[in-house]
C-alpha cells in the first residue's frame, strides 16, 4: 500500500521560467524580465534561471541577460543562474555576476546535433574549460541534459546511455544534472527506468528532473520521481516555454502545478503558491496570454 | 524503488463524455450525439455512459436520452448506461434499453444538498426501490460518490465518511463505486487516504475513480490509484463537462490523456488512442473549440 511511502521531506524547485520559458518569446522587455524575476524573488524561491549568454545570433530574445542580471534585486539566500555554452558565455555571466553557470547537451545524437550543432562528445569537450574556468572562479556548474526519454529524430533514448552522459557531467564537475524529458513523451514507468539507471552511476542528491507537459505527463512523472527520492525539480511559472527545435516541444510544466502537488503531498517547497501565481499572471499578460497553469487558472476564479 | 510496483494489467475505462461531458453543453444535437457514441464504441471502449433520465426541468440537455440510446448502433460487448435519480428515470432507462443504470449521491452534506437537493441518507433511501427494480430486471447498478475529497460547501470530507456512504451503496446493491473528486482539488496523499479507507469496507474490484483536472492533478491522482491497485477509471474523451453546482469544477480528465498513461505504463486499456481522439476532435468541433486533452492536442501537431 502507497500510504506507507517515503517521500522527500523538501525539494528545491529551480525556477527556470526567464530563461528556458523566455527564450522563444521575442517581445518581452528588458524591464518585463526583471520585473518576473524580483516578484519571483519575493516568491520564496530559492534557484532562479535568469538568462543566457548565448550567441545573440541563434538566441536573440537572450540578448539583454546581462542587463537583466545587473538590474535585478539580488536576494542573498537565492542564486541566479545563467546558461553558458562556451569561455565567451562564463565571462560574460561573470561580468553579470551569476551565481551559478550551466551547461547544456543532449542524451541523443539526433538532438545535439540540431541544438546545438555538435556531436555529444564534442559537447563534453567544448564544456571541459568551460566548467575548469567557472570552478576556478568558484562558480558551481549545473549541467541539463535532453531527451532522456524520447528523442524527436532518434526516437527511445537507452536508459544506459543517458546515465553515462549523465555521469561524464557529473566526472567533469557539473554539481547536478537535470534529466529532461525535451518532447514530453514519457510516462511514469520510464521515468522510473532512467532515474534507475541513473541513480546507479550518479548519486541521487545530483539528479533533477526537468519535464515537458506536452502529453499531460508532467506532473505524473514528477510524482514518480519524487517517490524515487529525487529531490530538485525544474518548472517554470505560467507553464511558459518549450524548445523551438524540437517538434511538439512546446509546454514546460508549470511551477504553480508543481507546487501544488508537493503541498497536497506534504513536501515542502517554501514557495508562496499565490505569491508565485501572480508573478505568472503578471508575465502572462505581458506576453498577451493566459499561464497554461491549471492550478493558476483555478485560483483566479 | 517503485521499479518493482505492481500495477494492474488492465484497466475498464468508463467513458462518462456522453453524459458526464454533454450535460451542461446546451447545442448538442441528438444527431451529434449519437454520433460520438458510436465513435466511441469503434474505438475500443467497453463501457460508455449515453445519457441521463433525470428531470428535463433541471437538466434539459438530457432530455433526449432517449432518442439518443435508441438511435446508437449497439455492439454486443460494450455496455451503455444511464444516469437514472428515481423509478421514474429507471422506468425511461428501460424503454432506452440500457444495459445498465447508475445513481448518485455526494460525501458531503452540503454538496449532497446543493446538487440533488436532499440529505445523503434521503438520497440513499431514494436509490434503494430504483436498485430494486433495477435488479428484478437484471440491470446492473453502479454507485457514484461525489466530494471525495473536498467539498466547495463544507471543505474537506472525512476519508471514513466517503467509506461508509461507498459502502451503503454497494449493500445497497450497487456493483460498484465510483469515487469522484468533483472540485479536482485532490493530490495523491489524499487519494490514498480515500482509497485505503473504502477499500478496507468495499473491496478493490468494486471501486472506481472519477478526477476532475481543475488543478491539473487528475493524472497523477490516476497513478496513484493505478498504484494501489483500482482498475477502473472514468475519463471523458476531449476532456468535456465539469459540474455546474461548483464553482471551479471544470474540467473531467481527458480519456485521451488516461489512455496514453496506461500505455505508458504497460496497462491495457483496449482501446486505440487514435480512434479515440478523432472521436474527441469531431465532438469539440461540434461545439466550436479544440478538445482539452493535451495528448489530443500533441497528436494533431
Amino acid at each position: 500500500m502507497s500510504l506507507n511511502m517515503v517521500l522527500p521531506k523538501s525539494v528545491k524547485i529551480v525556477e527556470v521560467g526567464p530563461r528556458d520559458g523566455l527564450q522563444n518569446e521575442s517581445a518581452v522587455s528588458t524591464q518585463a524580465k526583471v520585473k518576473l524575476i524580483n516578484q519571483l524573488s519575493s516568491s520564496g524561491l530559492t534557484f532562479i534561471e535568469a538568462g543566457a549568454f548565448v550567441s545573440p545570433k541563434w538566441v536573440p530574445q537572450m540578448a539583454d541577460s546581462l542587463d537583466v542580471m545587473q538590474q535585478i534585486k539580488r536576494e542573498p539566500h537565492i542564486r541566479y543562474s545563467a546558461l553558458t555554452p562556451n569561455l565567451k558565455g562564463l565571462e560574460k555571466a561573470l561580468i553579470a555576476n551569476a551565481s551559478e553557470v550551466a551547461v547544456f547537451t543532449s542524451a541523443s545524437e539526433g538532438f545535439c546535433k540540431k541544438n546545438i550543432n555538435c556531436s555529444i562528445e564534442d559537447s563534453l569537450a567544448r564544456f571541459k574549460p568551460v566548467i575548469e574556468q567557472a570552478k576556478l572562479k568558484g562558480i558551481p556548474v549545473r549541467g541539463y541534459l535532453s531527451c532522456i526519454v524520447d528523442c524527436p529524430y532518434d526516437g527511445p533514448t537507452n536508459p544506459d546511455q543517458v546515465a553515462h552522459i549523465a555521469k561524464s557531467l557529473i566526472d567533469l564537475g557539473c554539481y547536478e544534472v537535470s534529466l529532461g524529458d525535451t518532447i514530453g513523451t514519457a510516462t511514469p514507468m520510464r521515468v522510473a527506468k532512467v532515474i534507475s539507471a541513473v541513480s546507479a552511476q550518479v548519486s541521487l542528491e545530483r539528479i533533477a528532473v526537468h519535464f515537458h507537459d506536452t502529453y499531460g505527463q508532467a506532473l505524473s512523472n514528477i510524482y514518480q520521481s519524487l517517490q524515487m527520492g529525487v529531490r530538485v525539480i525544474d518548472s517554470s511559472v505560467a507553464g511558459l516555454g518549450g524548445c523551438p527545435y524540437a517538434a511538439g516541444a512546446s509546454g514546460n510544466v508549470a511551477s504553480e502545478d508543481v507546487v501544488y502537488l508537493c503541498q497536497g503531498l506534504g513536501v515542502e517547497t517554501g514557495v508562496d503558491l499565490h505569491c508565485l501565481a501572480q508573478a505568472g499572471w503578471e508575465i502572462s499578460e505581458a506576453l498577451g496570454r493566459k499561464p497554461t497553469s491549471k492550478v493558476s487558472l483555478a485560483l483566479r476564479r
